[in-house]
């Protein structure tokens, strides 16, 4: 198969690109490093991306950026990084994306288990998590052409120590764990799933 | 109670009217119409909203406008309608509102099924929608002050004949079963819920 992942070059990414180049032909995608230069927020970008990698028969998406600090700097400037990053920045890939897949390809993209259980500091997260979400159950009954989506939903993952005294309570998702969400969502059947860890 | 509802010249907004000014003070408010002005996709209208009203108990929204159409024409233009509409314009009655709202008072947002029981032609408001449920549920544990915070999710309702064809196999939601969703959110002690009707 070929697989874009866009966030390749991050904590998650990289462990993806690992796990899966040695049986598929990998495009690795970022803002800045990578195979192909790519920045979610612009639909100009996106659109130059698909345009330079062709057909393709799988995306994921480990990109994601949100506004994480304290409830009181949380206003609308603040939560446009969230709405333009993890949110419209994943939603874009497909609606842009839906015209460079081959049939029965499949999208796949990062939300997180805030979207339920929520932790200070990311009410944003919470929120652009809930949208693609959402998204992802609206565009599955639409895709045509056997085209699939799902959204992997790990909670704060093995590999982000830096991470865990924000998320008291919640067991680390290995990266196993995450890898094997990508892979049911990739190589399984699934579409309009959200596919949690936790 | 003084209860600002937002949206209070639409379908629902007119029965929640009628249901509780009998024993409450209501502000009505729409884009045009009602007693105040305001137009929610504006950061300004809203802050200029709440200095007009002052003080208040409750606010509910019934507003939150999305595009509704087919597939193909869903675009990242397009999808700005619930972006700015039913997504940011409700988070932001309540970024701004909470500086506004006396303690121990309540945000009711309006969301629906099709969060999680998508609909063809409505894959925007599933995504609008399931951003203000996980923002509702992140804002939950941050508001001070006793400050409430819950959303409302009817599916298609009684009053709303029109969309039936839209909704198959949806049995739509009474006014009364509405009303008494928001009930429960205005006068119960709820936080951080998605009150179902379905
Ligand atoms: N880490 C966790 O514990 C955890 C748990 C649950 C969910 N999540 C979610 O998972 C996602 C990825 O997490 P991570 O820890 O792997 O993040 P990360 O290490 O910061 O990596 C992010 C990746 O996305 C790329 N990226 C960022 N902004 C971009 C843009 N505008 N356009 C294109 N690429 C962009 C980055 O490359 P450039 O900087 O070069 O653009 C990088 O490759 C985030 O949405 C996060 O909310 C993370
Ligand atoms: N109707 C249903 O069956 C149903 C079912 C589930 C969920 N919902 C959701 O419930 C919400 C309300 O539905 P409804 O049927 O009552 O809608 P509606 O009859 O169209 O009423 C919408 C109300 O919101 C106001 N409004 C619209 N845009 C606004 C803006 N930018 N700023 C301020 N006010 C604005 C309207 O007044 P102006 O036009 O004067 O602004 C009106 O008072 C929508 O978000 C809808 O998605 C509806």
């Amino acid at each position: 198969m070929k697989i874009i992942i866009v966030g390749a070059t991050g904590t998650m990414g990289q462990h993806l690109v690992s796990a899966l180049e040695k049986e598929h032909e990998i495009i690795r995608v970022a803002s800045s490093g990578g195979d192909i230069q790519a920045d979610i927020t612009s639909t100009a970008s996106i659109e130059n991306m698909f345009k330079q990698v062709g057909e393709f028969d799988a995306l994921i998406s480990t990109a994601g950026p949100t506004f994480v600090g304290t409830w009181k700097k949380l206003d609308d400037k603040n939560f446009r990084n969230g709405v333009e990053g993890k949110m419209m920045g994943q939603i874009n890939l497909v609606l842009i994306g839906q015209h460079y897949i081959n049939s029965k390809g499949s999208f796949t993209l990062i939300t997180g288990a805030l979207t339920e259980e929520p932790q200070r500091n990311f009410a944003n997260a919470s929120a652009a998590n809930g949208a693609v979400e959402g998204f992802v159950r609206g565009a599955a009954i639409e895709l045509e052409n056997g085209i699939r989506i799902n959204a992997v939903s790990p909670t704060v993952i093995e590999n982000s120590p830096q991470y865990f005294p924000y998320f008291p309570g919640e067991i680390p998702t290995t990266m196993k764990e995450l890898e094997y969400a990508f892979r049911k969502s990739i190589f399984g059947a699934h579409t309009g799933q959200i596919i949690k860890t936790w």
